[in-house]
């Protein structure tokens, strides 16, 4: 394992305002000598894999079912929650909207920009095919390249480098309930945008689909806010909807609906959502999830219709268009099944190398590749190295076809070849991968000869591997179907020359799906959504149960070697990620053993000053606090009587809620739900509020804004019971009381994500500043 | 509302061995006079679809993590986890197979018994058609269905009247949590399958579908505990899989599986036993269900294959095939979108329409028509009128259409047609209701006039509905699916004749499948489910989005009147039934309303005179009891540490698990997990336990055979607040305790499923014993 000693994050440049992030709970205290790692070796981390960064906050999925929440309910009538429901929908309907336009313009502006391109480089080269110097032509298409790219990655390395890479992690993370910094901003989303515009356009070996999902995402995080921080504008609608709870839900719609218009497939931005996001499946959710993703996909669908001049024909409903499997070559046999399994062996083996090199260059990365100008420079020079290597491909390739009568290809390289005829290696390289992998999948036989589609993997293979990690925003899908298009095309050539039949093995393009589908599973290693979105992508139900055996069997070879390519980057960022399920042979722990302790709590009512200092002290950065009843004996745990959160103590400090005498009871109470979800989600840091010394000495009655019915468990609760009561309800603070009641520790999610399952049984992460 | 004074259940002769059935702890209470219904008027329940039945147990979804429990599973290694995952694996690959297996053998039963039934009638109308005499044809016809009805009806109402209707209300019910008496023995599967045979194959207006999913169920529930009831074998296998827990998920699997092989749709499958049983998701599990549908689907496909002469040609997916929407006549315009909103109302207005129908006609079955023999009576009699009706429909109708080429059609009746020609009226009659949906869906234009269609219509309605209810086991999928076909298949010819346009109008077989999606949707609402299952069975991914579209409009339309089928006879059976979540204005209500209280509690060491007595208390029929520390003072609730359920103490009884003195701690303790699992799911009664005097005197210590860790919630929880604890975790009983954790009350199903949104807001069912 990597010896790292500064990391670069997600959130790249530390937290803005230079506030501290709180965190959680009871972590002061000394067991399993977490502190001491923290403190001890505070500028050198052992193993970045084997950690748990303390950076990140929760989300709660759970809400605090105060006072002013109950009585806002109860006042609400039958119609009020009608209201809300219809609400809900729209607010659906707009997110599925919005990222249907902006999956629009993104596929119309890489369109544009890479015929330019592609147009500028093709006559270049054909004006110096005839009399040399075709060096000119390589220096012409490098720069172009690398003056795209750096235009992206400036954008990205500069101004928000969340908005690196797919996405997908970051997104995953959330729906995990992670608090991701900055990861659904509307500054973010327009960087991500333009920044995966130039990488495609760029003709880096990446996709334009991961980044619709983190943009639909964000779109969802806005428009269900109402507001947005970065324009500084609250158009004060869709306020009850400013919590944790709500806003989740609505952020798993919006990546459904990125889904949904990045490949055509509805149903699999629904299941993509619920196999990688949410825990608890509600009915109604999944189906405002399933409006937003339809929505989307005819937002799509109708504005590339107007654009391509055939309003009103919906037929090419994705950002991708896989062209449809149709006809009698739709058909596949009992005696294939085994060389379908075998490609999804070597799918998932092909993918583990692809994540165990990332990995590695990422760990690269982090190490040396941290400032920003660094970054923008790594990228231009894949840029350049990537118009090389293809450049290089294709003019040594002399792999000459002639040309069809239609001419499907747009930027047919004639090259070296006689007239009437192209070059076949360019049709994969000079082109934006969408267009090749179609060309592999739906080409005539014969069309690519067996050592163009094996130099073409390999050189691909490694230009995707180096690629994904750049400071680009940018995917992975695209470039993992390209190459698992390209050998499984190869494979059914490979076929169909031993068998020398022409009968059933005569489609390589079956076979290029079934590569793609293996390779893609093996690095990403998602299955029942992954089989649905490639059905709908390919418009083919007939290879579904195929495309599902490939799917499994490359998830179970490739989780053999290294976990998918997202778990590796979450795990990389030491991000507290919550499982599915607590580890099996974790039975032994209890919440005891799990637990921090001992526990910041407060009095019902407490005093100004202490609750000042508790929030102010940054070593222990606590964000839920107990509230307990008052007990006479100072040694025994106080009675646990409600939950308060950080932010809610930070709206009532800025609102100077006090009780004047702490026996009096009378407060000028006029602080409105409302109030809470202004400040929300942003509340500010307790150094900006001012308390005098005179107030520091008034009381504050916490009662009717503490959560009073807190879950609670046991101290005898087994580790898979408290995992399985957290991860259900999706809680934030999960309060351990003994048989009286009395609250003897908190546990939050970094002390059920610490434990996971390693080589030789259960491991214990280590928990670290990073 | 009906008035309603004896009622036929789904187990219809009451509980088998005299036993009561135990029921929730706390019943006794008086509180909302709950007891003056039952007591004051047990003879007559006045509003049937107001009223929550005592008599349904629940299913644990929450371990009993009691020491035993806890021991073995720290005993287990990584190794042994490992195992049983490969375990289940093995379990789920099984359950796909059986039940791939039972749906071919459906398949080709009905297809082999139709098919003589069909030729006797065809031969023996063509022999009477030019001499006159065709009421004795009618006659044949009449009573070879009534015949095969007869031998179903008898079989379902004498020996397991639960193999009635389609079985997807029941499994709906116990993938909530309800235990439905007999739902999923081998005996149940018998019947249902030769049932189903023996309808479809009799004639009526019904499908096979259904009960595929009911005979996954079954599967599932037998393959997985590794013995049969009803054969009384013990393979002594899997018996760590003997807990509601385990069971639970592997019957989801086998409903998915169902679906898959009744449909060919494996995702559909996944979806179905997501959308409409699973509250928790959780990923393991679901790629479990999918690779059980992928093998179900496999299976079917396979033997199918083989018996049709074409071994190895994986095409025909399912039991119904559709017919592959292939090629130009693929496409929907813009402009069409307006007319699939309409056609979705119009399928939710007549699904509402035939659910409402249903509902009286099943009101008046629990009513008047409740002997065996008296059911099988209506059954033959409805299918004497389905032949008659489908006769006179052919005799009268003359709509002769030119015989194809191909002759596709398999009996297709000449009658007084001229020679060349057949009666079309014929096609949709006399054929299998599944061939006659093909038909619809993919004759060419023109071989329907629309009076044909619109009298068709009507005849099927009435006759679908009037069937749905029948103590025959049959589905409502396919006869839906059929109606909404013809209804469909009318609009879209109107629309060519209105428009006289033939250019994309022309294809009436796209209104046909819009107009089943529309009148299956509106009749039973599932939205997201179908649509993956309508996509999968007609192969074609582009009419997915008008699908969708339809579905949801027909939803939300038919909501507006009615809810569900399955919802509506869910309603009947008066099953504590859990939503999704609580009612939205029920904020206002907390534990200590929503408890049932006071809690009969037993001590850590209780005598055992004393357990016996409260087991044996038939008027309140506890099943779950707190355990409480011994307190000083009697008037104040004891401490709860631990929760023990009515099945344990029973196996602790029969084992005579009793300490000899109060304080002597010193058991001879071998009782072992094993011994439980011996007794699941059926636990003898307490009267079948011999205690003498003297062993009534002795103690039992519950400490290591209670669950330690019980949830609980303070009182003054709000019900949405207990209810999502209650239905993400899949409870049985809910500890209400006391600040100082004191057991006050206690939360079962009954207590949550009792309050429901009616019309004038929140209403609350009223419990009875019926």
């Amino acid at each position: 394992m990597a010896n790292i000693s500064k990391k670069v994050s997600w959130s790249g440049r530390g937290d803005d305002r230079g506030e501290r992030t709180p965190l959680l709970n009871g972590a002061e205290d000394g067991k399993y000598n977490r502190h001491d790692i923290v403190r001890s070796r505070p500028k050198e981390i052992p193993h970045n894999a084997k950690l748990l960064s303390l950076k990140y906050e929760s989300l709660d999925y759970d809400n605090s079912e105060n006072q002013l929440f109950l009585e806002e309910e109860r006042r609400m009538s039958h119609m009020g929650f009608r209201c809300l429901e219809t609400r809900r929908w729209v607010i659906c309907g707009l997110i599925g909207f919005l990222t249907g336009l902006i999956a629009c313009l993104i596929d119309i502006a890489v369109e544009k920009l890479a015929g330019y391109k592609y147009s500028a480089v093709k006559q270049n080269i054909e004006k110096f095919t005839e009399f040399g110097g075709l060096s000119i032509s390589l220096i012409l298409w490098a720069v172009l390249n690398s003056a795209f790219v750096m235009v992206g990655a400036i954008a990205v390395a500069f101004f928000e480098p969340i908005a690196a890479g797919s996405g997908i992690p970051q997104i995953k993370c959330y729906l995990n309930g992670v608090k991701i910094p900055r990861v659904v901003r509307l500054k973010t989303l327009a960087i991500k945008v333009f920044g995966v515009i130039c990488s495609v356009a760029g003709g880096l070996a990446v996709g334009k689909e991961g980044p619709m999902i983190h943009s639909g995402a964000v779109v969802a995080a806005g428009v269900s806010q109402g507001r947005s921080t970065s324009l500084k504008k609250d158009f004060k609608i869709f306020e009850y909807f400013r919590r944790d709870t709500e806003k989740r839900d609505f952020v798993s719609a919006g990546a459904a609906a990125g889904v949904s218009a990045a490949f055509g497939a509805p149903v699999g931005g629904v299941l993509f959502s619920l196999e990688e996001g949410a825990s608890f499946w509600n009915q109604m959710l999944t189906w405002r999830i399933f409006f937003a993703s339809m929505i989307s996909t005819f937002t799509l669908n109708f504005f590339l219709s107007i654009y391509h001049g055939k309003p009103g024909e919906l037929s090419s409903p994705g950002l991708i268009n896989f062209g449809r499997f149709d006809g009698d070559s739709v058909q596949y046999n009992l005696y294939e099944i085994p060389l379908f399994i075998i490609m999804g062996a070597l799918g998932g083996v092909l993918g583990a190398l692809f994540n165990v090199i990332n990995y590695w260059l990422t760990i690269f990365r982090i190490r040396y590749i941290h400032r920003p100008c660094l970054q923008v420079m790594e990228a231009m020079l894949v840029a350049a190295v990537t118009a090389t290597v293809s450049f290089a491909m294709i003019y040594f390739s002399n792999d000459c076809q002639p040309l069809g009568q239609d001419n499907t290809e747009e930027y047919s390289l004639q090259l070296f070849c006689a007239d009437g005829e192209y070059n076949s290696m360019a049709t994969a390289f000079f082109n934006t991968p969408e267009r090749s992998v179609r060309s592999l999948f739906h080409n005539p036989p014969g069309s690519y000869n067996p050592l163009t589609l094996g130099v073409f993997t390999l050189a691909y293979f490694v230009l995707a591997v180096w690629t994904y990690g750049l400071t680009v925003s940018a995917g992975v899908f695209i470039p993992s179907l390209l190459i698992g298009a390209a050998w499984g095309r190869l494979f059914g050539i490979l076929l169909s020359t031993i068998t020398s039949s022409q009968s059933i093995w005569a489609d390589p393009g079956k076979y290029a799906l079934i590569g793609a589908a293996a390779q893609l599973g093996g690095i990403v290693r998602m299955t029942l959504s992954l089989t649905v979105i490639l059905v709908e992508a390919t418009g083919s139900v007939t290879y579904g149960f195929p495309i599902m055996l490939v799917l499994i069997t490359a998830k179970i070879v490739g989780d053999y070697f290294i976990e998918g390519l997202y778990d590796v980057h979450i795990k990389l960022q030491s991000v507290p990620f919550l499982h599915w399920e607590a580890p099996p042979t974790s039975h032994w722990l209890t919440a005891r053993e799990v637990m921090s302790s001992p526990v910041t709590c407060f009095n019902r009512v407490e005093k100004v000053g202490r609750i000042v200092d508790v929030l102010s002290n940054t070593s222990t950065n606590h964000n839920g606090f107990p509230v307990v009843a008052h007990t006479t004996e100072n040694d025994e745990p106080g009675k646990i009587c409600g939950l308060i959160l950080r932010s809610q103590l930070i709206v009532l400090l800025k609102h100077k809620v006090f009780v004047e005498r702490a026996s009096s009871r009378l407060s000028h109470r006029k602080l409105q739900l409302k109030d809470f979800r202004d400040a929300y989600p942003r509340f500010p840091p307790i150094q900006s509020i001012h308390v005098s010394q005179d107030e520091r000495e008034c009381m504050m009655d916490l009662t009717e804004f503490m959560n009073p019915t807190p879950y609670t468990v046991p101290q005898e609760t087994s580790l898979p019971r408290v995992f399985k009561l957290f991860r259900a309800l999706g809680l934030r603070h999960l309060v351990v009381v003994d048989n009286e009641n009395g609250v003897v520790g908190l546990v939050t999610r970094k002390d059920l994500a610490r434990y996971h399952l390693g080589k030789d049984g259960l491991e214990e992460l280590h928990l670290a500043q990073t």
